[in-house]
């Protein structure tokens, strides 16, 4: 019977996930018999929280990953027909935790009493606003745009859904937002583009940069993100940070890092193939040379790209041609792997066989990211030989981009440097337990710890405004109500 | 001695904001005696706060307000003087409670579990855009979209500062923001435009449009603001409104119905001088017209706009000539107010003397709204046989705005119509206390009538996406707490 078929974890992004409202009776052992229940389905189970007790009953929510709507109901009826388990409710926890959306602009400041208002408001603001005019670095003191990140999108390449537009867009950039809030402080506004023309966006950005503190390209079209990101970074005095290119090429070369360290080898002495010649795959490219690797093969769906190939190229792929691919080694993404150390994958399902791993250099290097389902599941590569092997969920970019954003405004940064990034990727190695391969995304330490060393990084740079690391800045968002309480005020407010 | 002279409560706008903290004998009588040299020295009290109880004494915050800098600093000397008095700190409040900005974006969902990551980011939200993708209305319901207005500014105009720039003009973005969201819980985005080009400033917003769900175009200087609001009305599906004209106007156009009803006089029977011929004057203009004024005379510097005027002449003045003054009058700002029953003024300091006051009709209308000194005191213009008379301090479209945006997101309106503000400046005065000329701005139930108001009329007016008035929406937004507690679920999410 398929529903008593067990549904694969490594599948997790296929899953549904639901949270069933269950009525039990509250006895030892009553919620074991419910929990084999709903394991004999094959299904899993996720968070459970006790919601109500009653006289004799408890009432709990429990989340279920089950393959589809068939699963669902098989398991609602299997679960439905043990005695004393009554199911009140089967609610998409997902869809309920976007109702109303997943971000909201709030006061930092009190507007209960007349006093507020002409403080906050006229006339209280315009000597604000004249001290500002005066002297234009009072806006860090003065203004949330230091503490701001745009993240901008057209909605043309949103995870794996392509080109759905920016609107149905918005929920990626909000759990974005989350993430930058709820893991280092900063204050995310997403911006909605509904343009596909490269000018049009740079021109909309450029003219609205002066609001916010840094900019986040996301989940925008291959090759325009290149042109989009090289043109705002040239114009603009301010980090441009294309995030589906340099979060994830970061959280590669950190992995990699932690991996050649625990091997004891040289990046610079490898040969690394790159599979996916898209934002990702090209941006990894160029950082792992930045990292010392001196042989490394991009391929795409032609295979190996090496200097003088004529089929499906672009500007782009012509520029990394000329400066990968010592050897000019052509052909197959199977031909080229034979005796390569390192294999990262940002390209399609299922491309990388395990003999095709076992024809690699000893101990081989496979990180297979492409989303949802990797060029090969880890656990093959592992048996194929494979000294490391990983996927997406692992080296998620999430890891990088909340740190490196904190860093470059509490650098007040004018732009994001090759040493900034590189930091990152270090800090990230550093901050990886010897168990794991990456840190824990969860560890708010290691998102601070990845700042520090951008902020550093940028000041060495000459890239920040700031000379020395600021505490400060961070600690202002950081505190709130501290600050606003009068205990604490910076030069600028108390007189005699 | 001038820091005897006691300072003028109409001039708030003037004079310095100053919290003092200071150790007193915590006996009976000790705040009395320092209450006292305080006063002696010609200073007001605000604020009083109670911030540590130590032995004997009580240390206290207390705000004043002072002329300047030499009055504060006699003001220290005095009190300082007092036995048991001690000054222990002399702060810029206004500047302190402005320190890291007024605004911040937070998220409104958890983020402590990875079940947590899995539901607001990647796998989870690939669900919630493709529900998007397959029916954009769903975008109402799983976005912050329909909560969020843009407070788009280049700083061309801001407050009596004038073109300070758009990054000095953030502080007064920020308090509009505050605004919105502590009397009506929508969030407030700051947009900066750093051009003064019209078609810029409208090419830019019509692309990031779909991000908000509505516009509110602020301290734009005039002639340019008019083409600004009227293209992106034109080329928007939602509210675009430009709150220097519209607020002030509604504010204007409330204050004035309230004092005829008291009146017992007909709106169509009199005539109306209006001062000022920049954004304010000719939207006040308008709306008076559409509130059923027949005889309306719109003066600038060169005196009243009459059809056929020559001198100082543009676009806008030219249309409104044409549909004003009926009766063609030519000459000053005291020709054409002699037996007017209403004079507005949106223009400069002390324009009327009371005997200008004295030659209108008897028992007039006198709103002076000049900022930050008035056309002409409401105590002068009182004495002068006024039967009302007020400034911009009351007069303050902070009453309007708040719940016009608040209606037009209820509503998801495409478009503000004239019914839809005559509904607020109806709302506004229905809320208004007999003792008083308009209601009390700090009235959150006045402001949530003023909504209800504007929400229904854009139902009327054809203008609202919603068929009924959807007090969920605001709840939404406004307990997002309950909403995400699983106790409330909409049909979308429930399942069976």
């Amino acid at each position: 019977m398929p529903e008593h078929e067990t549904i694969d974890r490594s599948r997790y992004r296929d899953l549904l996930l639901r949270r069933l409202t269950v009525r039990l009776l509250d006895v030892p052992g009553g919620f074991g018999r419910f929990a084999d229940a709903v394991g004999s389905t094959g299904a899993l189970i996720g968070d459970i929280r006790r919601v109500r007790i009653e006289d004799e009953h408890v009432v709990r929510d429990v989340d279920v990953h089950v393959r589809d709507r068939d699963h669902l109901n098989a398991l609602v009826a299997r679960v439905s027909s043990l005695e004393n388990v009554e199911v009140l409710r089967v609610l998409d926890h997902v869809l309920e935790m976007h109702l109303g959306g997943k971000l909201e602009v709030v006061s930092r400041v009190p507007l209960e009493t007349v006093s507020d208002l002409l403080t906050v408001y006229t006339p209280g603001v315009a000597q604000v606003c004249q001290t500002i005019a005066d002297d234009a670095t009072k806006a860090y003191t003065y203004t949330h745009i230091w503490n701001t990140v745009a993240i901008v999108t057209n909605g043309t390449a949103v995870l794996g859904l392509g080109d759905i537009g920016p609107v149905a867009g918005m929920p990626v950039m909000e759990g974005k937002g989350v993430i930058l809030r709820r893991m280092v402080d900063i204050s995310p506004v997403p911006i909605l583009i509904d343009s596909r023309d490269p000018d049009v966006i740079v021109e909309v950005v450029s003219h609205i940069a002066p609001t916010f503190g840094a900019v986040q390209l996301e989940d925008i079209a291959a090759p325009e993100c290149f042109q989009i990101e090289a043109e705002l970074s040239r114009r603009l005095d301010r980090v441009v940070f294309h995030d589906d290119q340099h979060g994830t090429a970061i959280v590669v070369t950190a992995a990699l890092m932690t991996a050649l360290d625990r091997l004891e080898r040289d990046l610079s002495d490898l040969k690394v193939v790159v599979n996916g010649a898209g934002a990702a795959g090209i941006a990894i490219t160029r950082m792992l040379q930045g990292a010392g690797a001196r042989n490394v093969i991009l391929c795409d769906r032609a295979g190996a790209l090496y200097e003088g190939r004529s089929e499906h190229m672009n500007a782009a792929k012509e520029e990394i041609a000329a400066t990968t691919n010592p050897a000019n080694e052509a052909g197959s993404l199977s031909d080229v792997l034979r005796g390569a150390h390192v294999f990262v994958g940002v390209s399609a399902p299922d491309l990388v066989t395990p003999e095709m791993v076992a024809g690699m250099a000893p101990q081989p290097v496979v990180y297979a990211l492409a989303n949802p389902v990797p060029e090969i599941d880890k656990r093959l590569a592992l048996a194929a030989g494979a000294a490391f092997a990983t996927d997406g969920r692992t080296l998620n970019n999430a890891l990088a981009f909340p740190g490196v954003f904190r860093g470059c405004l509490d650098a007040r940064a004018k732009a994001i440097t090759p040493e900034m990034k590189l930091a990152a990727s270090r800090a990230i190695a550093r901050q990886t337990p010897s168990s794991d391969l990456v840190p824990n995304f969860m560890d708010r330490e290691m998102h601070r710890h990845v700042a520090a060393a951008v902020q550093q990084a940028a000041i060495e740079a000459g890239a920040a405004r700031t000379r020395v690391p600021d505490p400060g800045t961070f600690e202002r968002h950081h505190t709130p109500n501290e600050m606003l309480a009068g205990g604490r005020a910076n030069g600028d407010v108390i007189e005699q």
